[in-house]
């Protein structure tokens, strides 16, 4: 398997700028995320204070990211990790494949709202953030799906392929579109829990049985993404180089911590790369 | 005297970026500098990790910088601060006139050279960073200006103004382009030193005796320029969120701590600027 210098999750402005800073470094990275770019970003009506670009739109402002990204031959491998392991000298990375490369960094952005209850508990009992990852376990079997964004209704259309039912409930406004035999249910999910070997999800329009439940947002919470990693509430704990306490591991913009703003996190992601560069460079001296 | 919600001292991305997030928060600011912008910025032949602008020269990235000020209605006032003090529920600023604010942001860059020997020690007593502001001292008296960037030949030629004679000594290349009444010198100033009331300079073309000695540089040193501020060599002390020891006064850019790149500048100029906000709600508050 290739190992790469430096892997980095998340497409938003900290992710990017991170592999700018690197590629320019001549490191070997794997950009990890939407090809799409932050979809956050790509909503933003109107940013006036990323400095140079006075009132820009966020769909042109990640025009103008990807324009960068071109200019210098760097391209997304479009997946979502779920998972990042430590293994000594390198890091594991679990997603719809796997990776492995040398230092990561984290920049997957942050979920803004809490976990319905029963969410945490039940993960990896039933509860799934990765639907192309474990489709397989439910061949045949009965899933509900709830997708904070539409991009989450190719993986809903992907796990139909598979189980012999999909309940999708968006929580999104909008249309969805989706093949018919997706069942689309509009409402709030207001717990899961377990009853025998159903999950069970009590929403305001009643209770809703399944063998899994997949929780689909952009980004994975930082403590659930990599074991072991410290971290202080949704944030991962950094330090101003901003490194984790697991070495080799850096995070950069909204995952690392409050304001969340694009600049900072552009930023942050070229103090995270030259921090990633200096790691490795004393790596190999050792 | 009007009393500024925030003082900027320095016109490089951090303070830049600072201003346009404090003026979107509908702050009274004082943007203090060179209307030029950042020397250093100006003169980069080719930026490549400012995310949005790949491959930009430094010259037309300042001129993005400048339209999105503009765009703003954000101006700058052309003056060196030499002092700040910290006067309880304000800061006094020193330049060439005096500034009230409620709180500061300190993003005036770093020297990247060490300072002369006896340049410390003697400065406010023979030694001066500011031409304009000390040249009321020298009337009639010599003097001997050390100009790190030709920007300081302005100030040379006020001080030649006043002073019975003025020699120059420029660090930087290039031709220098001031009035036939002052006498350049070229060479390497090795230490500076008191002698009575004259202060001499040895440098390897000989020594030079003076009333007074300015030295002008685009920035002035941290601890040097506010009293009682905590530093760690030549930078700030700051937190993550840009505040220092001194309640009401941040620091952000080169001036808080490597690596020096203008993107974590302008980033940290965001943050220190949502930090001081907060500083005057809470004020406000109490």
């Amino acid at each position: 398997m290739e190992r790469y210098d430096a892997a980095i999750i998340g497409t938003g402005p900290a992710g990017l700028s991170a592999a700018v800073t690197l590629k320019l470094r001549n490191k070997n990275i794997l950009l990890l995320g939407s090809a799409d770019l932050s979809r956050k970003l790509n909503l933003a009506r109107r940013i006036d204070n990323y400095l140079g670009f006075p009132g820009i739109a966020g769909a042109d402002l990640a025009a103008r990211f990807r324009e960068h990204l071109d200019a210098m031959g760097i391209s997304v491998t479009e997946d979502r990790i779920t998972a990042v392991y430590a293994m000594g000298d390198y890091f594991a990375l679990q997603g719809r494949e796997m990776y492995e490369a040398s230092a990561v960094i984290l920049a997957g952005g942050v979920n803004q709202g809490k976990p319905i209850p029963g969410e945490e508990s039940l993960l990896g009992r039933g509860v799934s953030y990765c639907a192309t990852c474990d489709a397989a376990l439910y061949k045949g079997k009965e899933t509900l799906v709830i997708g904070y964004s539409d991009r989450e209704e190719k993986e809903a259309e992907f796990l139909a392929g598979v189980a012999a039912k999909v309940t999708y409930i968006p929580m999104y406004p909008g249309e969805t579109h989706m093949s018919s035999g997706i069942e689309v249910l509009r409402s709030k999910v207001l717990e899961i829990r377990a009853e025998g070997r159903k999950r069970i999800a009590s929403t305001d329009a009643g209770e809703i049985a399944a063998d899994g439940v997949f929780i689909l947002r952009d980004a994975v919470s930082a403590g659930q993404l990599v074991p072991g990693l410290e971290t202080d509430g949704a944030h991962v704990k950094v330090g101003p180089d901003m490194s984790t306490n697991l070495p080799g591991l850096f995070a950069c913009g909204d995952i690392a911590g409050k304001p969340y703003q694009y600049i900072k996190a552009a930023g942050q992601g070229n103090t995270a790369a030259l921090s990633l560069t200096d790691y490795l460079a004393e790596k190999k001296q050792a």
